[in-house]
């Protein structure tokens, strides 16, 4: 679809031109969308209103319709937001590391901004604000595209944001720009010329699907299949709590637990506790064999080893060691977020060097990956793949590095062959 | 292919033993690679033979013979290289953050293998050993494909470092598996469930092939098209020997310069100066009309402006400042390495903010965009993607972090709602 490659081109250029831009700007900016976001409070807020009606119409479930919901006071939560991303550090222009090779020949690692992100999000117009926020914030230029059943929302929102950037510098023109179809956002996911990394945030469905047609690098996580193992010298007492926090305090997200794995020496004290507090709580349970020789649960088959739930039900299987434990994590998980309950630190380290995972916990809550809990400030999301960025990323994944080379003249060939020169790799602070 | 799953899923589970090996394990199996190197000589000194013999009877040509020739003087380079990967840093079990989320909630982040790397290069025998040590000393498993024409060599290659490290430790079995044929590495292209990474050394083509068949990432670079750009103010001695290095010392490589771009103010000076040397060099130059009202060469095409030629051949043009000599970067150039030439300090550095380069250089060729000249020891690869790692990587780029977080039975429904607890989020050293 040329209107995409349009889009993406000037996007680009837009890029080009705001890399560079010094933090004051980039604050300011910020600042400035703070500003009219409340401005404009009343015209947003009316926009909401049209969308939730027509959703209604359609039949939203009512969850949906919650999280479609942008009112006066969410509009203030994103305010507080914009406002909160201000005071965090420059991402940008940060020196990694400094090296002399040679006398006068500098070499300086720093950070920078990737380029052009294509982001795609469902349902909750907040998102529009706080993902094209933290582009501005990290010098990225972003393509977005919301969920349909919130088009008026994100038309006015993405309009506020670009009057107000591009008032305070003409540059950010183009930087943050909205894709009205599903199909131009599909486009997009060709452009991998003109496109640097690819952020859904949405059901595992979406994200899987837009892992299957694009060369572009995804950041995201498809599944959440996250674990807690209850090793055979636990406080069973802070097990209890721990794994009914991991999939009773909010079973719908992606660090919610899944599949509870007993060391078979505490299953038989262990597990009845644990049921009890379950059965209040009303999830439903499904046991292996050893499981059901103990608590009277479901059968668990094959298939709920690697479901995501995301609802009160939870696999549970009793092993033989915290290596079995392990074995089925590293098998069956979605290296998310796994944990071990256990008293000995030594076992609580072999764990988590053995579990494949983007964040391994021992004796707390799974529900605790989380950029906001982890001292990130926003998050850009939770990712499950093995390069970039790895468990829950705030501003640093928006970033990378380039290499500056500062020299007086000096040439390779003075390097190289007999009599050459040597480099003295002398790092500076 | 099933053969290439079955391959690769040993490998994974390899992975999972290794990559939580203490380094003097890893050092150990490194040293054993470089005792049984020597100790093979002969036998691999006669395999390679065997290649050359058939190479020649191919008729392939010279440079392509030489970089097949692995011989003793060979074998002890690449034994001087283990040796020295020994001595490296452990780049795994880096603490890059601590940070008390709340009292006895510690949170890490800690440096670890990425996990399975699909490795595929060309002719050169002695890539087979640096890309599999590199893999040892980060707690990667490898897949590991060679050219064809290497076939003997690689085999036994990768038959004594098997030998090698099995010996240290029963756990490197299938830790470096070696790929027969260019089918079995297509295969692997498709198992982004079982590959985490692959790094493809060889030709732009083989490269963009790879980028264009797989979803699993690729650290690369499929072209280096590199520019120096001769500023104004620049000290047209310094520029002339500059970029006479940076085309004529070794044209055949990436960050060789392709197009050298030339302020108007200096263009009238300079172009003559360095036109003598390079027409000394018998540096065929091609340049844009305005060059060509300066000296006397070729006329380049559009097509000149995006060519990588890897060879005595240069493309030359006249710019009317430094924006549009950024501009010309950006948009033709291939985001490996580009080079101001300037006297001003501010300038230099608005050129290395500007240009979305992995390796930006003021006053020096282009050609030290190296992994070994950047300091970095062994070099895993050159990349222009604009994640994970860019420009020279060294181990560094075979690494990835996770979170490790540790409790005391925190849940996090005691940090929501009405009355919840705060977190501390207090950077730890």
């Amino acid at each position: 679809m040329d209107s995409t490659r349009i889009a993406a081109e000037r996007c680009r250029r837009a890029f080009y031109r705001i890399s560079s831009l010094p933090i004051d700007v980039r604050d300011r900016a910020l600042g400035q969308v703070a500003k009219e976001l409340t401005r404009h409070e009343e015209a947003i807020v009316d926009a909401n209103r049209k969308d939730l009606e027509e959703a209604e119409r359609n039949q939203l479930s009512s969850p949906l319709l919650k999280r479609l919901k942008y009112d006066g006071m969410k509009i203030d939560e994103s305010v507080r937001q914009v406002e909160a991303l201000i005071m965090q550090e420059d991402p940008i222009g940060r020196v990694l590391s400094r090296m002399e090779l040679d006398e006068g020949l500098v070499l300086e690692k720093v950070s920078c901004p990737i380029g052009v992100i294509g982001i795609v999000f469902e349902s909750r117009p907040d998102a529009l604000v706080q993902i094209s926020t933290l582009c501005i914030k990290s010098g990225n230029a972003v393509l977005l595209k919301g969920g349909s059943e919130a088009k008026r929302t994100n038309e006015i929102l993405a309009k506020v944001i670009q009057g107000a950037i591009t008032q305070v510098d003409a540059c950010f023109e183009d930087a943050v720009h909205l894709l009205s179809t599903r199909e131009e956002f599909r486009a997009l996911l060709v452009l991998d010329d003109l496109v640097d990394l690819i952020i859904p945030r949405g059901s595992n469905e979406l994200v899987r699907s837009i892992q299957n047609s694009t060369k572009i690098p995804v950041l995201g996580h498809a599944a959440g299949i996250c674990h807690t193992y209850v090793h055979e010298d636990a406080d069973l007492e802070l097990a209890v709590r721990v794994c009914y926090d991991a999939k009773v305090q909010y079973p719908a997200v992606c660090n919610a637990m899944e599949t509870l794995l007993v060391n078979g020496k505490v299953a038989g004290t262990f597990l009845p506790l644990m049921a009890k507090e379950y059965g209040e709580a009303k999830v439903v349970m499904r046991g292996d064999e050893a499981t059901r020789r103990i608590i009277p649960v479901d059968e668990a088959t094959e298939d709920d080893w690697t479901a995501e739930y995301n609802d009160l039900v939870l696999s549970i299987k009793v092993v033989g060691s915290m290596q079995e434990a392990v074995d089925h994590i590293n098998h069956y998980g979605s290296h998310h977020t796994d944990a071990i309950i256990t008293r000995n630190e030594a076992t609580a380290r072999r764990f988590m060097d053995l579990v494949d995972s983007s964040s391994v916990m021992c004796n707390c809550s799974t529900r605790f990956a989380d950029g906001y809990r982890y001292g990130l400030g926003a998050e850009v999301g939770i990712s499950t793949s093995k390069t970039h960025a790895r468990g829950p990323v705030g501003l640093e994944g928006l970033t990378i590095y380039k290499w500056r080379l500062f020299g007086k003249g000096q040439v390779v060939a003075d390097y190289a062959g007999q009599g050459a020169k040597g480099f003295t790799h002398r790092k500076l602070s």
